[in-house]
């Protein structure tokens, strides 16, 4: 009883875009995560109708708040639910008295406790929510994040700049962590989901609803265990080729799968059905947070691209050669070359740089010169003339520059770079190794990711993301 | 004609313990390397006699100048030369007359310049040492650092707590950058030395010293080419057995390797001779600067443990559940253990952690109640006693915790760790995932580096790192 690719959008729109959401538990109590639910709808400046539902309050967190969801005049889309598993049934007959949507459950103790009362009840609670007309996302998880409607990603208030990513998870806390990582990076995300044990709407949906989804060009996947293998292996296979997809599977180890268990009650699979679904769907796997972001980043940034020519350019300040010739094997281990400059870039490099402590092969050291911002945007001038080179990597060590000249002959370096990256050039791509910490580094670092520019702490980070994205690209080509 | 081991650390005493320097060239223009390197030293307060020598200046940065050095009416252990290539043979001959012992050239545009002229200045310049009785390291390098004499590195005064690993590298720049980075995170030296070049002095000569030199206990290496792979490949097996050696090697790959031999001149070797180094000597082979800092904090810290099984704490306010899941899976593949808890351990557990929302086996997920100071501290000791954990690994998501709990709670749980770390217990260590960039987690990271708790970005890396110091120390019992 398949629905409709069209019918899913319909169906999941109450959920991705509530035009009234209510938090159901919320007390004031500020350290309960109802209340927290609560605020950060508020911090967010949710572009909809916001209630609470509390029979011992008129008003909380300044809020209209009702005894029951079924006495709200108005009719609820979205229900947020932050009550004590035990009195979940009760709640799920006022859902269906007041025709709500959606009912997103942050509240465990269900499937995941490994308790047969826990098992019974999730049962009991899609049994109900099928009886009462509406869906429900979770239990055990932190819900929906729309950025377009200022739907904030559960308990934090925070709303980035509406992006391209959508990201499905069934964990709230990986989620979380992108979200906050990504927010500084620039990977800027159009929804997210974390649907916990995922006993109703479950990762299927969620990829069917992000696979038609216009505002969704990226998608990004955190599981923990399927259903239905050759349904989603036949959807990611179709999705695919015209949306990238990046899936991180945790719970691929023995002791992984058993704690997967425990987090979301997913029963991972086997190593076989894995492998084929990366194999053969050409999907992006990663095995952490970390790459997930680099990747995500990098999916964003270089959008269809296959050029496998990168310029590393180094020294700066500093010396750059142990930059250029480690990056050097990073980069051509990942399977990226480093052609040699053409002879019209390298005459003109060596009229320009110091002829002592350069390198003026590709990877280039600019013997230090690099800090003055008129020869850091002449050399880029000439190397992205050059016609082998594809994408520019500029190793800049922010902290250091930081530390060594200071603030404004710093943001005079960035300044520069990023009116190069306005120009009809090459893709840019900064790699910033940390030194000693500098606050004004994150600053700079968010001058570059608010163009575009993507940023990477280690030229090992971004030969990885940008090998597998170009190796994606070409196979979608 | 092998001079023996006692005689090397005689011999070096004059680089590594100079109890008067001279920088050749200083004039003041504080763009000029020679006024940084003089900076340094003075910012550094080196515990020695500095001169300046420069025949237009009679004092430079308030430093007695004077025209020659062998005007200067004391001894020179040491002497650091910036001046251009071309005046190099006469400045050499000012050595002579002036009895210095050690000249370390930054000086570049040698054989790394791959010119006639260069390859023969550099042959040339190794002769006027021998025959005037000094040693030179470089040229085209940082030369030596050693925190017990406030004696720099280069050009920044930065003088770290003195510490027990010793790092030598061709590049100055990834020493730099290793020193940097590892400040932050209460990475600790002995000494450094960074030799370019190397056309006197070279790697074996600086492994020899650290070897015999009583200071050192760990030393990390990064390597572009070698020259005499026998000797090196005797020498590492001989100290890899009773001090840890990291080595990295640069310049591994065609392009990397084309890229070293203009940056210090390196002929890099074959592969087979790379490989042989690592599997047949005991050495930790690593491939990035990032994993360089990681492991030489995990030697460090972890001094001959030899224990395989973490406890993995997850959960001390948002989510922890898919921290515990994927760091599961990343522990485990690197081949350590995440044993389940004792019964008696998952009973005291149970019985403080929330029901709903935790996961009680190992890896443990604290249901967001770890950041309460009394339930941490009290689940650390529980963890601690049972007889079948040896570490203990706690995701902290400081930056989270900073931007929802503010600075005076994220601070009494850095203290807690901290409070339970000095009493009897087994080893921990903490992951901070980055979040929305908070400053005060570089105050809080440094906190726990002053009390030596090794903080790794994430769980991956600690695990690699860990795996790796592991697998050495079962080796060298």
């Amino acid at each position: 009883m398949e629905i409709s690719f069209s019918q899913k959008l319909t169906e999941l729109e109450p959920a991705f875009y509530p035009r009234s959401i209510a938090v159901v538990g919320a007390s004031g109590n500020r350290e309960k995560p109802s209340n927290r639910f609560l605020q950060a709808l508020l911090d967010a400046k949710f572009k909809g109708e916001v209630y609470a539902v509390n029979p011992n309050h008129s008003e909380v967190l300044g809020v209209k708040t009702y005894p029951t969801l079924s006495s709200i005049p108005q009719r609820i889309d979205y229900v947020i639910c932050c009550i004590p598993s035990k009195s979940i049934l009760a709640f799920l007959e006022d859902c269906t008295a007041a025709g709500v949507k959606i009912v997103q459950m942050f509240t465990a103790g269900f499937s995941e406790s490994e308790t047969p009362e826990g098992i019974e009840l999730e049962t009991e609670i899609v049994r109900q929510a099928h009886k009462g007309g509406f869906r429900i996302i979770g239990p055990n998880c932190i819900g929906v994040h729309n950025t377009e409607i200022n739907m904030p990603y559960g308990i934090s208030g925070l709303i980035g700049k509406s992006g391209t990513i959508a990201f499905l998870s069934q964990s709230g806390g990986v989620a979380d962590t992108l979200l906050k990582s990504g927010f500084r990076r620039g990977i800027h995300f159009s929804k997210m989901v974390s649907f916990g044990n995922g006993c109703d709407l479950d990762c299927l949906d969620f990829l069917e609803y992000f696979t038609l989804d216009p505002c969704t060009r990226i998608i990004g996947i955190y599981l923990e265990g399927i259903k239905e293998g050759q349904r989603l292996f036949r959807l990611l296979r179709s999705v695919a080729s015209h949306k990238p997809v990046v899936l991180w599977r945790g719970g691929r180890t023995k002791v992984g799968s058993e704690a997967a268990h425990s987090h979301t009650a997913a029963l991972t699979s086997c190593y076989e059905v894995w492998s084929a679904l990366s194999n053969q769907t050409g999907i992006i796997r990663m095995e952490s947070g970390e790459e997930m972001a680099d990747v995500l980043l990098a999916l964003q940034y270089l959008k269809g691209f296959t050029g496998h020519n990168v310029a590393y350019i180094s020294g700066l300040w500093d010396g750059g050669g142990g930059d250029a010739v480690s990056s050097a094997d990073m980069l051509t281990s990942m399977g990226l070359e480093l052609p040699r400059f053409s002879p019209w870039t390298e005459k003109h490099l060596r009229a320009l740089l110091p002829p002592a402590g350069s390198i003026f092969r590709n990877p280039l050291d600019m013997g230090s010169s690099g800090y003055r911002p008129d020869i850091l945007f002449h050399t880029l001038e000439i190397v992205d003339a050059d016609p082998l080179i594809d994408l520019i990597m500029i190793q800049m060590h922010i902290d250091d520059l930081l530390t060594d000249l200071g603030s404004g002959s710093t943001a005079a370096i960035i300044s520069t770079v990023i009116r190069f990256s306005k120009g009809q050039h090459k893709p840019v791509i900064i790699i910033s190794t940390p030194g000693v910490p500098q606050y004004e580094r994150w600053t700079l670092e968010g001058k570059l990711a608010d163009v575009g520019i993507p940023v990477y702490a280690s030229t090992e980070r971004a030969a990885c993301s940008i090998a597998s994205v170009i190796r994606r690209n070409m196979r979608a080509l």
